[in-house]
């Protein structure tokens, strides 16, 4: 196990961010809590599954809602706990590892919260390495690994556990849930042992998710070679450069949905089209689809390289339009029908990047 | 404890009708269930709170949903026992009794099936003796107990169990629910000791709701001044007698509203309105409210004295308005703002039925 430094969070703040793909709520916001939290309980611990029992119980934590409401409503805190201890107490046993459901947004952060004030250590690992909009669509849904029995909690005291025939009800249920509680509530799924993790998870997306920060911190600070040594790094390529001419945004079924037009920089006739839907979705080229999910689609700042999220969005931005594989884990049967452009609506074939893994 | 015998069940039958206030679901669906029931697990015990353990864990069943919903589709069963279990499970106790949440419509029936299913007794007690549309609206909530933990189910295996900060949330969160689950759900609330329904419950309205029934079926079969013995017994008073002129229902935030007009028989320019929000609520008199909840305004055939639920009003039936004062347990502070007429928007005030109890 290793100890996570202040130094390692503001990495993973910002590789969080650009794994959110847009999406994922603001890792700044959850940065506070974190923060805080190592103040009141001391640092937290990164293990992997073979540092753990293998039939240790692990206990996923995370932030569900909107991503507006959740980030104008820095979340409270105990519902996090809250929905951890919930579940422990109806599953008769307590937990020895907490773990992200998605390394990808806000919800990379919120464990290290919950891990720190229980004194456990967070496990390397997670169900997407980027941010989905829906709780059915991880890995662990391909490996046929229920997220029932589930809890849900407001920082009030409310407190719900469902147990669901399937991970698409426990979706649609905890949803219903969350639009009665007040859109930023705290949620627990896909409890499973270390073992299961260390079948069935993405590995080391926690350390994954800090050396991509890291990488890009260097871009950020304009260190010679850095932007090839990140893009190497993440297996990334730089899809589109121009600026954003067309935005539309609208808040559909509780999702933000939205389209951005990018004109090349250099070749006006080149223009680019991403679609939103909380992340950034499908980039199509003059038709053609070039960045199809669950790969990820990045817009990062042209000028300072930061990720611009889906809210900060604006037109005459210039930008730099980055595709980066998704974790080879998510090439498993199923992956196509759970989280392929067609999951989501869009007749568009999907496009492997990367090459074989 | 006394058997439940098969006349019992039909004089209860249609005394749940009568006192479903047009509303709370078709007893004699639930009927099916509890005949069922009977046969496949033997019959059922009713019993008084002194008859069982004062700290026994008492348990209640209902189902939730649309009424519409409901009566088309008739409820399979494994919901109830369902949410019985999950609860108890929860509590980590085994229940001593089943009792009904509302004696009046479908959920004065559903706790004998799940009863015989169990082997448990039913305790004679209720926390309404008539329906209401939500849960909160009992004497449990004007006494400060719980409806939380709750559970809610279907019939597919899909479970939840709810710790709410308070009944109102309670409602909220199982109303959310079950508008996912399919509007005709299983749902267990108010758990509570055996001294508890003692202190705060509705005392003998499984066996009030019998012999309201043994009452009416006399009317029905036209037996000499059964009329009277029936309303003598109930404190009921007819209050009016019509034809019914004009008729609007509409279904509105997933309750059956709507307004009844009756022409007096003898003088057309004595006019009576109905009020309904899934039950019959006030009754006004040319502009005078005449019978208020949460007393209790039966629609009853004019010829064959059956009760007529809201779904089968219709136009040009000839009827009587008939007022029964609502259980004296009903009588005590924070009646009025729980389940007066303003509690469902009523700008009238309660007129208080029958005297002094």
């Amino acid at each position: 196990m290793r100890e996570l430094t202040l130094d390692d969070l503001d990495d993973m703040v910002l590789g969080a961010t650009l794994l959110g793909t847009g999406g994922g709520g603001d890792p700044y916001i959850a940065r506070l809590m974190v923060r805080q939290a190592m103040e009141d309980f001391g640092t937290v611990k990164i293990a992997t599954p073979s540092e753990l029992d293998p039939d240790g119980l692990v206990l996923t934590v995370a932030v569900i809602g909107a991503p507006t409401v959740i980030s104008e409503k820095v979340p409270a805190g105990p519902e996090f706990t809250g929905v951890v201890k919930a579940l422990a107490s109806y599953l008769g046993k307590k937990p020895v590892a907490i773990m992200p459901i998605e390394v990808g947004g806000m919800n990379t952060l919120i464990p290290l919260a919950v891990a720190a004030e229980l004194g456990l250590p967070v496990i390397d690992a997670d169900s997407m390495r980027r941010a989905f909009p829906q709780i059915e669509m991880t890995v662990f849904t391909l490996a046929g690994i229920p997220a029932s029995p589930m809890s849900v909690a407001d920082e009030k005291g409310n407190v719900m556990v469902f147990e669901t025939i399937n991970n698409q009800m426990a979706e649609k249920l905890a949803r219903s849930a969350v639009m009665q509680l007040g859109l930023a509530n705290g949620i627990s799924c896909y409890s499973m042992t270390v073992r299961q993790v260390a079948e069935a998870g993405i590995q080391g997306s926690m350390s994954y998710c800090v050396e991509l920060g890291k990488r890009l911190m260097a871009v950020q600070r304009g260190e010679a070679g850095s932007y090839d040594e990140f893009l190497k790094f993440a297996e990334a390529e730089i899809y589109f450069s121009g600026k954003i001419i067309d935005l539309d945004r609208r808040t559909t079924d509780g999702f933000a949905k939205g389209t951005v037009v990018i004109e090349h920089m250099k070749d006006p006739d080149r223009v680019m089209r991403v679609e939103i839907q909380n992340e950034l979705l499908i980039a199509v080229e003059n038709g053609k689809p070039i960045i199809t999910t669950p790969d990820l689609i990045c817009i990062l700042d042209y000028e300072n390289a930061q990720p611009i999220t889906t809210e900060t969005l604006a037109y005459g931005q210039r930008v730099n339009v980055i595709g980066l594989p998704c974790a080879p884990e998510w090439h498993r049967p199923g992956m196509m029908e759970l989280v392929g452009p067609s999951a989501f609506g869009y007749e568009v074939p999907y496009v492997k990047m990367g090459g074989e893994k």
